[in-house]
């Protein structure tokens, strides 16, 4: 059955530790924070991306949120293949996660064009398309008002998988 | 049958002129500009959005296109109900096409908030949703990647009409 949603930002607040903690394989020790344990919709995003089981591509205008730098390191240490193309010139800002997950190994490659990379996607496993407005920042998840579209249809997934595949060939430094 | 599309920018060059004129009513004289007459990106998003007959809702962190300001302000002038919910901050900017979309008689309601209004969304007779990265600035269009994702799906045009309610009445002045 396909994974069809959408998210909405703000996110409400709740808690990811243990979420995170879990994926990491750590003990599942209750995390001491006073934040609801429902989901929200930052919650669901983690656990869209933790469902990686193959491959990741990530086409990032920004990317500084810990949490989601923290998915992503996950995701690689288990074996994900992660591709991350990024703007160049906001993987340099402080919080970018971009250096800390080049330093694990993970491959980036950046735009070196005047104009900006503005592309916020994510394709899970070649067949989940996770997109919107929402860059990957703490100020947009938990400040802005933003929209993520989640869906599985060939139609709308192909295509992005084509513009990463695009971008990355033209992003070759080599 | 359902209209679905994925858009991305930057556009290629094409002459949307005669397209915006046909659509004010002028005489189709040709445009005497050197572009090629064939669809591009942003004559597609162009014809979307002039395809409405009852409605537009807009949710847009920033609208500074003279070419969207033309469509909207088309479809204002044949009778279709525009409402459009915006950025504080981005609307006061040069180039801003919201202040003259107002005067037309165009109801525009905006955040007070901390946060950006960070949406990029159209809604078409309240049935055909676009939504994506672009904001509908001219160098978004012009210079940068982006996406657009079109479609016809209830399961993700009824969340974004809910949306840009909910919106629309935080944003009431009164
Ligand atoms: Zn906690
Ligand atoms: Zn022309």
């Amino acid at each position: 059955r396909r994974r069809r949603a959408v998210l909405f930002f703000p996110s409400a607040l709740c808690c990811t530790e243990e979420l995170l903690a879990e994926a990491e394989g750590g003990r599942p020790s209750p995390c001491p924070c006073p934040l609801p344990r429902a989901d929200c919709s930052f919650s669901r995003l983690l656990r869209l991306l933790l469902s990686a089981r193959r491959s990741l591509e990530l086409c990032l205008f920004s990317f500084s949120s810990p949490e989601l730098g923290r998915a992503v390191a996950v995701l690689h240490r288990r074996g994900v293949r992660v591709r991350v193309v990024t703007d160049a010139q906001y993987m340099a800002l402080r919080g970018s996660q971009i250096g800390a997950l080049r330093m694990l190994g993970i491959q980036v490659r950046h735009d070196q064009e005047k104009g900006f990379m503005h592309h916020k996607f994510a394709i899970v496993d070649k067949k989940l398309l996770i997109t919107g407005s929402l860059n990957w920042t703490v100020e947009a998840i938990h400040n802005n008002r933003e929209n993520v579209v989640v869906m599985e249809d060939a139609e709308y997934v192909r295509p992005f998988l084509d513009e990463f595949e695009r971008i990355w060939e033209e992003y070759n430094p080599d």
